[in-house]
């Protein structure tokens, strides 16, 4: 970054983004809006208008809010800006939610394999644009940890800087013979929604979605605690009768909100088990 | 660090670590030594009067030259400084030779888990000096990732600030049993002690010893290719026809040198069986 890094904010990771950016002495400022709201293209392009940002960071699924934030509507506009970079953290749709890096100018796009990918955590992947390895070797390094120069030299040598998780290259190497070879990567996307679909409307019948309409995630869903249930209790039930687990809501939003994972390898059946199970302990329908 | 940060190096680890510091803006010192030598206490005490720093880093055991710096000698030194900070890299030693953290007042003391622990790769531990606790709510942070405030205040509450590479902590859980209850610490470091003492008395007598005599690491074994043999042509026939593996040495000691490792759950009858096929192959006694 030579002038300053435009973090959109709408939730909890988006904002730790931003205090990330502030941590590594990047010159920075937090575009902030509502956590119910998804970040729209025209925000973005007013802020690139003045002229003042070089970088962009946006959290595509924020996992706090189950907001999905239009990513290709927010790309194309940043890609009218040449010298603009565009920083997209994936963590919770990578592998779930179909992504095109390349064709959307992403430079680079961050998520860990204990999402989408159906992986124990441990690693996270990125694919990076050529363009932001060279302007890497323009940067003086920051660390030697995240430095794209170094690992793009060992990436060069299929090696590694450091020593890495191996257990976790062979997960990862198997889990994705298994995505593209066996499931499909078209039908791994279809799965996502069809799961998606069902938990949107169930909790509408029931309570409401928290995110605006329209940019409700495909990979978990964030429920409005419309009837005060106690979510800590639902969850305990769930874990102890049922051996399921859902979510509550993230730090403020804990017991107004609760959320409930699609993604990975859940199947469709498992998601309706689980509804029926909720119908049960809350008596609903 | 408010002063400078001195950096002992004498190997390639070593070496990484003044980069390190001065890839992450801390002004920092070098001093550099012959690779097959030991850091001596006085050599740090002459640097320590200068006044000018107020944070020494030491990498214990050099994996890349084989080389165990006297820890006990120079944490002493150190000592003496009231305001000096000692960082101690014990990757390849922790759990293999005994450190006496506190008592040495080390204030940080990494380690990863792929060396003496004998697990895979992929986690690091340290423990935490608790003026390193102090002194880390003074300085400006200058990353969210390796960031000790924030680590301090999530372990306080049993937490990780980010997901935690889980399959990882499992393993460790279940491997400090066996090192402290099954084997025990003070057998495991023997063990350690034995294998050294087999391999070290097998490289004199077929080769030499790299490093300075005195200083050789109890966890590895870097044996001067006195012999000229091809290192690389002997590895390969041990892994083709034994399923072993010893290594070349390490960057520019490569067919110069080459090492033997003798850690982690290693036992004294695989070294003996490692060393009696070596001699078969190279045709020595």
């Amino acid at each position: 970054v030579r002038k300053k890094c435009l973090n959109l904010v709408n939730g909890a990771f988006s904002k730790r983004w931003h205090q990330i950016t502030a941590y590594n002495g990047v010159p920075c400022d937090a575009l902030s809006i509502e956590w119910n709201k998804a970040i729209k293209p025209e925000m973005v392009r007013e802020k690139l208008d003045t002229g003042e940002y070089d970088a962009v960071t946006l959290v595509f699924n924020e996992t706090s809010t189950g907001t999905m934030n239009p990513l290709k509507e927010i790309a194309e506009v940043v890609k009218e800006y040449d010298d603009v970079f565009l920083f997209v953290d994936a963590v919770s749709a990578m592998a779930g939610v179909k992504i095109e890096v390349d064709k959307l100018g992403i430079d680079m796009c961050l998520a860990g394999l204990q999402k989408c990918f159906a992986l124990p955590s441990g690693l996270a992947v990125s694919p990076v644009s050529e363009r932001l390895l060279e302007r890497a070797k323009e940067v003086p390094p920051r660390s030697y940890y995240f430095n794209l120069n170094i690992m793009h030299k060992y990436y060069q040598r299929s090696q590694t800087p450091v020593t890495p998780a191996i257990p976790h290259l062979f997960a990862l190497d198997r889990q994705l013979d298994y995505i593209l070879d066996e499931e499909g990567l078209e039908n791994r996307f279809a799965r996502h929604e069809r799961m998606a679909a069902i938990v949107q409307k169930w909790a509408r019948t029931h309570f409401d979605t928290y995110p605006e309409r329209g940019y409700e995630s495909k990979t978990l869903t964030c429920i409005e605690n419309t009837r005060g249930i106690s979510v800590k209790e639902l969850n305990e039930r769930l874990m102890n009768e049922y051996g399921m687990r859902i979510s509550n809501g993230y730090g403020e939003l804990k017991e107004k909100t609760f959320r409930i994972a699609h993604m990975g390898d859940a199947q469709v059946q498992d998601v309706k088990g689980l509804l029926a199970v909720i119908d049960d302990i809350l008596g609903l329908e």
